[in-house]
Order: structure tokens, then sequence, then C-alpha cells
């Protein structure tokens, strides 16, 4: 039995996504992930960063933040700080480099997807969640934009979706893993993947510890698994939301 | 006929409070007024800030924050800007003074209540609905507060909730301005009330115009009002969460 | 008997404006409102900021400080700590839009008036000092403006001036209060108005407090006779020094 | 001729120096050389700055500022930067090291002087005014603190202030210059000086120019000059004022 | 070919580490690997942070900066930008981490060890030059800690390396990636590992592309034949420079 | 016997520039003088700053930094408290200045030369030695620059040097001061001049301290000594490395 009384080691938690959250975002989801709770929006702007001008391609960039009592602390906020802390330029940094993998910059004109991931509660995986919410969020938007403007190709080019993978302190694997169980981890791995099962990053650390190649093997079988498990949530909500799904999945057509 | 539909100049827009939104804060709630949606959360954190300590008295401090794309167009976060806006330092000031007018400092110990409020989707109206909603957040969290350790009294006084009030081009007066109406006022009033009818604070601005005594007048009657029916969804949503009622309203006690 | 020797609750303390205190800026003065001295100077800069260029019309914006040692305890500057805090913030912005009100912003051209209010020296409302002397200031860089180039209309279209009021702990009200009274009054007002009586701004707070409606109405009573007598003393000084008029005083043309 | 009318190129400017200016320092003085006028005030705290505690000796630092509108063009304020320039840090830690070496640390237990130099209208010469009127006020501040408690000695050693000296285009000194003088000057040397002739700083600055030995030792004679008379100033300031005279001076005893 | 005229994928580029660098530090390298060059060097303070007093144990800690002109553009410093980039914030946290998961932080006191890494030259993998370099700092410093006080244990319970492994854009792997190389990788990974084989951290992204599970345990490979290499070299240096060995190392003693 | 084992008051410290220390600017040296180590780079950039658009004339500026660990104990890093110190901001101005009197700022079009000094390891006058190899690697620079451009003439006119000089607690002078007679100084003084014997720069400081014109005068003399000393090292360095000597030394034309 797990901290959060799931049964089984390779047992994702219960996963909503729940598409048009806001009002105003040209795409938006609210992810929870048990009870990690995202808000992801994607806004299209119609101009990109000024080192892009003139080459007729896009950029999606994201950013990431949680409010300060998503947690069982609360944090002091970073616009009152003055600053970003590394975690979030991290995670930040994370999210718009996974998206970029499986976003074709060439086939959306010289505009910026701005992805932002406010987590409003927090109980582990809020990266990995953000990057599955931010994917049909992202996805939402170049919809409603290949609706108005004629797009070349429609962007996405496949499914993206991200999950946490730990070792215990005595030495097991386990998927998915909520706040207790990451806290008391041996070792933490994010994994993003793409449909096609092709990688996109891994992310393994060892707090404090280390882990073998085998641990490695086993942790990546069962990302994996679960990261099959969050495209087939992905696909069901884009199709009930009359989504554009990506090429690789016969999709670029609207749903 | 107004910009949302509203029938009448004296209508407030459909206002939902939903308590115990999030896992972690003591207090914690969801206020819908209209499209404008606010989190607020109260945590209690065991001191006070230094210019207090050693005097046996408590602290109320509020922090109000937009996410970037809560609006029509996207913001810049502030925590990337480095700095925090002198509109979002003035509101937040509001929010903190206003609550403090209805609680006894000196009736919860060295405490210090944080509330946050995060507007997670924005229509004209944010930092009304964000007192309205602190107020209901604040009393859970002193109502959990009370049941855990002794408190001398219950610290909150008095009912408090808070609406805008406006004056349109041809001079008319109206009640709880969407965005679309506020953009367009000549003039905007913010006004902070009790249950028993005592004004806690009052804002009244000229945009690029001026306004008559009378109008005045007229505005806040109408501000009355709409805060006499504010306090009425509060007291029934207190009731029906369990929290504990001000003293003022025979309360103090549990619900 | 009042805390700074004044008779009565409806005096106002000793007001001297001196213009041209400055020798650089276009407009500039010394206002002393009792012992607050605050120096004005107003700025004229011949472009706008960039969200106004090709509109044809000009702007407005205040900027608001203290010295380290206006106060009985020294402050730290706001250079120093690398940011403006809350309430200086709060200031320049109603100082700006105040001066707004009375300024028609398409009758200078693409100009920027860049108005600054440094208290060196406080005693109690130096915000509402800064905009009774901020006026005088503006006004007298608009007449020598005015000279030098053809405008349309004499921007300034009527008087205006900004006094406090208050309430004090055995609930009596008052006129324009100095800093001793000010730290113990329970109610706080401070009221905007032009030479027509009509308002351009009220602020009102409870300090830890609250107050009636008819409280209310006797501040403003007092307020509005109160800036009746500021605005007077702003004609003698504009005449005396050769400032236009405003157009609703039969200005617009050199006094 | 000079650029200010001045007759001979070791002609100082007109200096006056008001004592008692502002009302709540400990010391103040408003200082004006020919049309630059510097607010200096002397502030004492009752602690020293963590890395002195415990030493039993005191300390002296300064800060420096212009308001915006002190010169001719306005200049963004430094709290709006959110930092202080390179010019205004080198200001500063030059007038807290130069009055620093005229006052015994050990004399006055441990407290913190806070000279606060504000130039209120900028005409050349401002840090050399700024030091030469921060003596002025930090000697009124000790004069008070030794009414009040008891010194071991007078902590003001000698008199001290401060001239600039420059060299024009076609390679002649003057001093004490204009703004029109040092925009146009090759050469610009700050000279510090006690009552004693001894220096205490001196700064030269060729301006994408060089000079020479001879031109240095023309500088230091024209500044020695000008200090001495600026010194006379401050003596006859003193003593009208009822300042305590430095102890080189015979003083140490009430003037 | 390679680039950098290598002759083959699975060479790594000459490495030569300095020890004792700097004559204050109590450890200190200069790292060269092929023409990226970083100074080490690490620190030892007689406390901890303020989260970790009272607990008995140590900290280390890893700061990374770039000179302006390491690379073959000049690069802004972070000191004047004001903040530290997302990228150094990254490094910097790899770094400190990597090293914690071969430190005991119970063996050595409440002490802290700051490490600094500063890239005076780049030329791809400066990340991994910085773990390879600052782990001999390290172990210096605890050796010369070691010969002053009593440590229950060595604090360094393993050897670590870090090399960088990459895919062009044929698809073919490659150790230790150059600049050149790097900026046309396809995919980065870095690893960090242990003597014994452990990793202590991968971090693997596809920059703009993806990778296949086979693609990764080629690198893998790669890796661990680079790191053991590295290793090598370290333990070559520590036995020349008279460094104390880890203990897994039969070290712990004097080498 | 000085504190570093000189035997006379009027030696230099061991001097060594080592030029084309870095791969990647147009000019770097590595210059030592005793313990003390600065990296020098100059940087061509091919624009210049805003304010100087369109004059055809180029700009010099230069950063100073240090090293954490360049001093006996660790300074925190710049970037990390996210602000320039005071003394480095006074440096940089400083090194800049001293350039400019020697650089011909008309002679090579509208570029930016950045000089960048990072003192490595710390043992006093790190910035006369920062001047001292700076000007070498602008040297260089600007004679990699006239091999690839048409420059109408070199825009180095004359050597520049640096030294600083100081009077001991005794008050005998002395040159060229290490970390430890500095601290213990009375008096510093930082001289830079030209090969022709001209100042351009001199700061002189009494640290809680005064000294006389005697004193002073000897200062220089003992400065001027110094500097020509270093002049022939760089001349010798210059010769070596083949950069083009100053138009003032007969140069002009490649060594």
């Amino acid at each position: 039995m797990r901290a959060d009384d799931r049964d089984k080691k390779e047992e994702l938690r219960e996963t909503v996504i729940e598409t048009d959250y806001l009002k105003h975002p040209e795409g938006s989801v609210l992810i929870q992930v048990g009870d990690t709770k995202v808000i992801c929006s994607a806004s299209i702007e119609e101009r990109v960063p000024p080192f892009l001008r003139g080459q007729g391609k896009g950029w999606v960039t994201a950013e990431y933040a949680m409010l300060p009592r998503a947690t069982a602390e609360r944090n002091i906020r970073e616009s009152s700080k003055g600053k970003v802390s590394g975690r979030t330029m991290e995670i930040q940094r994370l999210i718009g480099r996974a998206l970029r993998a499986v976003i074709d910059l060439h086939s959306f004109g010289e505009r910026t997807i701005w992805v932002d991931c406010d987590v409003i509660q927090a109980d582990g995986g809020t990266r990995t969640a953000a990057i599955t919410g931010a994917f049909v969020a992202s996805t939402m938007a170049f919809s409603r934009l290949a609706q108005k403007v004629d797009l070349p190709t429609f962007p996405i080019v496949d499914y993206l979706a991200a999950v946490s993978v730990g070792i215990d302190n005595e030495g097991g694997v386990m998927l998915d893993l909520c706040y207790e169980e990451d806290a008391a981890a041996a070792v933490d791995l994010n994994v993003v993947m793409t449909n096609a099962g092709q990688f996109v990053e891994i992310q393994g650390t060892g707090e404090e510890a280390t882990f073998s190649r085998g641990q490695l093997d086993e942790m990546l079988i069962l990302a994996e698994k679960g990261i099959q498990q969050l495209i087939g949530i992905q696909k069901n909500v884009l199709e009930t939301s009359g989504g554009t799904l990506p090429k690789s999945a016969g999709g670029g057509e609207h749903a």
C-alpha cells in the first residue's frame, strides 16, 4: 500500500483534465493528478521575440508558478521576493523545451505561444502534471488558431506527456509519486515522452543517494507505461472537446 | 440593459462562494462574481512580524495577484518583472486594512493571518470580490483555530463585504460594474462596509472626470444595498460550511 | 484646542506657496502647510510614453518621495532599498490621477508633464499638500509653455486642491490633520476637489475603525470649506506670479 | 570673465550656510554655493551597524541624492530605476570617508551619524558643497548630543571643507567651477582639506585629457586658498548658531 | 573525424587538473577539458545556513559563473543585469546536488563548503568539467580540514565525475562534446557517476528532437567509459598533490 | 623590510604580463603583480551605445569583478546579491576613464571596446594592476582590429600604467602596497600616468587620517618611478607579442 492508498507501485493517480477552464485564453485546462491541481493556459501572441524576428518561424515559451498556499506551508510569493527561484526557472525551462519537441515551429507563422502553468494545489508531480496539461492547452489553442487562419500543417506533431518515477528507501521503484513519497524517495526521475515512445527529456536525480543501471531500466519501463495511460486520457479529452489531433495520430484534421 | 445583460442598474452579478476550495490552507474559498473568479486563502502563521513581537497581539496581512491570463490580454508576471506594480500594492494594502477593521487583533495571540487573493479570471471588480471572499476565508480559518486553541473571544467582530459602484458616461449610477462597464465609466467608487452599515473604506475616483455630491450620495445608497445582499450570501455560506459567525451577529459561537 | 495649537476643528493650517522655487523646472513651488513642506516641480518633456504615441495627446505623470529625515525618525531611502514602497506608489498614482482630472490632455500636443513632489519636511497631510502645490507648479509650467508655443486652449480647466479631514477618538471631525492628530485619528479621509465643487477623488479609511454615513457627510462638508480656502490661496499666488488662470475661472488668458 | 560672471580664476562663488534648516534632524543646513543648493542633515541613531557592535565606537555614514529636476534636464529617480548609480555611490562614499577623517569615532559611543545630502538645485560642485555643508550639519548634531549626554571629548577634531579646481581648455586653472565650466573643463580636481592644511582626499581626473605636475601644483594651491575661505564661513556660522567648535580650534567647548 | 580533430566518437578531450591553483581557498583547481577551462575553488565556512543550525551536520553549496568573454561573443555580466539566469541556476543546483551525493554531510560538523566554479574559457561541457574539477577541489579542502581538526571519518565517500554525451544529426552517439558539436547535436545528455558505477544524475534533452531507448542505452555506455577515465585522472592528481582519497577507494587516509 | 619581504620602500613587486591568455577575446592578458592576478580582456563590439550613435566615434567601457574566493575570506557574488557594490562601480568607472585618456575615440569608427578585468587572486593593488593589464589587452585588440580594417590612425596615443603609493603608520612612503600594507596604511594614493609623464588620474585618500603637501609630493615622485618601470614591462610585452606600439612611442606601426 502506498502513501496515498494506491495499491500498486505501477498505479497512476486519478488524472482528470478539464478543458476551456478559463474564459480568456485561446486554450486552457485544469489538470488534476490526485491532489495536484494545475491551471495551464496557452496564449497566442501575434509576434515573436526579437531574436527570431523575420525568420518566418514561431516560438513557444512557458512560465510556471505556485500560489503561495498551494503547499502545506505557505511560500513567499516570488513577486514579493523580487526574483524567481532556481527551482521555478528550472521547471519553466523544462516545460518549454518539452513542448517545443512536439511543436513544429515553422508551421504557425511569427507567433509566440505563452504557456502558463499555475499550481493551485500541490501534492507532488507538479512539473509533470504541468507538462501533461500544457500539451492539451497548447493543442486547444492551435486548434482555435487553425480555425481562424490558414496554417500549412497542424503544428502539433505528436502527443506529449510526462510522469515521475522514483525509488523508495528500500530500493523499490514506483510510478507517479505523491508529495509524501517524493519527500522520502532516494531517487527521483522525471520522464517526458511522445506517443511514438521517444524520449524528449529524462532528468534523474539521486537525493543524497545514487542509483544503478538496473534501477534506471526498471524506472524507465514504468515511466513509459504511465505515459501511455496519460496520452490515452489526453486523446479522450481532445476528442471530446473538439480539439485537433496531432499529425502523427492521423490527426492535423479537426477531431 | 447592461453590458453583461443584467436588467437593472442596481442588480448584483450572480455571486457564488465555495468554501474549503483548497486542501492545505486553514481557510479558503473560490468566489465567483459573474465571470470574475478569485481564490482567497487564509493561512495562520504562529508568529507576528518583528515590529509587533512581544505585544501579545496578532496581525493580518494580504497579498493580491492575477494569473497572467486572467485578463483578455496576457499580462507579464510580476515575478518575472521583479517587482510588484503600484496597482497590486494599492489593492493588497486595501484588502489588509479592510479585514483589520473587523478583526480584533488582540483576540488570537501572536499569530499572523496571511490572506492570499489570486484572481484566476478577471471581469471587473476583482478587488471587491477579493475582500468579500477573503472575509469568508479568514472566518473559516479563525473557526478552525478556535477549535484547536482557546481564544478569549471570536476574533471576527462583524461581517465585511465590498462592492463597486460607478457612473456611466450619461451620468447614470450602476452597481457592481463588469469589466466592460468599468472601462467605460466616468467615475468608479469602491465601498467596503460592515453588516452594521458602517463604512470601512470608500475610494472614489473620477477617471479624467469629476462627480457631484448628489452623485456621490446616489452611489453610496446603491453600494449599501449591494453590500447587504453580499453579506446575506456570506451568512448563508458560513452557516452551511460550519463556520463561526461574527460576534455582532450573535455569533462567536460555532454556527 | 488642537495638537498644534489651532483653535478650531475647522481651521486650516497656515498655507504658503512660493512659486519659481527652483531654477531649472518649467514650473516649481515650495508649498508649506504648517510644518509640512513639499517642493513640487513640473517638467515638460517633448514626447509621450510609447502607449500614447501618435494619438496627438499629452500625458501627466507624478512622482512622490520624502527626504530620509523629513520625518521624526530617519527613513531608509527607497533608492537604497531598491524599490518604491506601496505607500509611495499609492500616493504618486493619486497625484497623477487628480491632476489629469483638470488638465485637458488634448490641448498641449504630444508632451509629458512630469510632476515631482519631494517632501523635505513632514508633519501630516503630505499627499494633499503635494496635490495643492503640484497644481500651481503645473499651471506655471503650462503658462510658460503657452508663451513659447501656440496651444489651442489653456490646458488647465479648473482649479484643484486637496485636504485631509478626520475623526478623532471621541468621534469629532476635524480639518487638515497634523501628524500628531493623524496618528491618533480613527478615520482619515482625503478629498480632492475643483473650484466648481466637484469631487475628483475621495479616499476614506477607518484605521482599525469604521465610520457612519452621518460622519462621512460632516467630513465632506468640512473638506469642501477647506478646499475653497486653499483655492483662494492658489488664485492669489497665480495672479501674483503672472501664471495663467484656468479656463473655468474666466482664465486661459495670461493673468 | 568666467561663465557665471565671476571676475577671477581664484574667486569662490557666494556661499551661504543656513543652519537648523529642517525641524526633525539633530543637525541640518541648507548650503548654497552660487546656484548649487544642498540640504544636508545629520541624524543620530542609537546603534552601530552589525560589524561594529560591541567595540565601543561609533560610525559615520553618508548618502547623497539629487531631486529629479535639480538639473537642467530631468533625471530619472534612482528609486524608480531600482538602483543607485555609480556616480551616486562614488560621491556618498567620498562624503563618508571625508567626514570620518575629522571625527573621532571613539568619542561618541555606539552611535551612527547618518548624513544625508540632497541636492535640490545643481550648478556644479554638488559633491564639494555637500561635504562643506555636511561638516556643519554634523557639528551641530554633535553639539546637540554633547548637551544631552556626557561625551569624553568633542568628536569633531578639525574643520573640514571641500572645493573643486579645474583646468580649462586653454590650460588655465580656476577655482570652484560652475556647471558650465565643469562641463567644458579638461581636468577636474576635488580637494578635501582640514583647517590645519592637511589633505583628506584629492581626486583629480583628466576628462579624455591629462595634466602635468606643474598644473597639479597650481591647482592644489588654488584649492587650499578656497578651502580656507570656506572654513572661515563655517566658523562664522557655527559661532552664530551656537554650535561647538572643533577641538583643534580651541573648541570642544560650547561656542 | 570530429569537429575538434579527435579521431573517434568515444574519445575524451585532453583533460588536465592543476591543484592549488589559487592561494586563498582551502582547495582549488584549474581544470582544462580541451579548450574549456574552469577555476573550481572550495571554501570552508565555520557555520551552516539557518535552516540547518543545531543539527550537527554540514552543508555543501555551489555557484557557477562565466567570465563575460569566456565565450565567442561577449555575454553581459549577471551582476550588471542584477539577476542570475535560469541556465546558471540550473547548473549550480546540479553541481551542488552532485557533490552532496558523495559527501557525508554528517562527518564534518556544522560547516559549509562553498564550491565556486568560474568558467574562464568555454568550449562546451562547462558544467561537467565544473563537477569533475569541483570534486577535486572539495577533496583537497577536506584533506586540509582533516589535518587541522578531528573528523569522525573522511567526508568524501566515493569519486565523482561528469561527462556529456550526445547524438549528432545523423543519429551517431559521441562522447564529450565540444561547443561546435554541442550546438549541432540533436540530443545532449549529461551524466554524473561515481567510481562504483552508480548514477548520481542524468539529464538528457532532445533539442527540438527526441531519442529512442536504444540511443539512450548507447549513450549511457559511452558516458560510463568516459567517466572511468576522468576518475583515473582525478586519482592521479589527488595522489600527486597529497590529497586524501575517498573512503570507498580504500581511502580516508592521507594518500 | 616590507610585509612581503621586499627590501625597499621604492620597490615594485614582480610584475608579469602574459598576452593572449584567452582564446576568444580580441585582446587578453593575465597580469600578475606579486600575488595579485587579474585577467583583462578587450572585446570589440561593432556598435556604440545609443547616446553615441551617428557621431562617427567609438567608446571604451570597463567592468571589474573579483572571483568570490580571490580574497582571504570568501565574498558573496555580486550576481547573487543582485547588485554591484559601490567599490566595484568606483573601480570600473576609474578603469574606463583612464583608458579613454589615451585612446583616440575618433580613430576606430562606431565600435565599443569592452574591457573586462576579473581578479582571480587578490593581494592589494587590484585596480592599478587592472589598469596596467587592461592597457595591454586593449592595445592587442586594436592591433588585431588594425590588421582587419583600415583605421585612419592607431587609436592608442600613449602608454598608460597605474600604481599605488601609500604612507605607513610611521609616516614613511612606500610603492606598490600589498594587501597587508594596504590594510595598515594611513594614506592610500592611486596614480595613473602616461609615458609622457602626464597624470591621468590621482586618487588619494586618508583612511581616518590626513596627509601633508610634503607627503603628497614624496608619494607622487615614487609613483612616477614605479609607473615608468611598469611601462617598460608593457613595451617589452607588446614588442614580443607583435602588438602595435602607441603613436607617441613612434608607434602606430606594427612592432
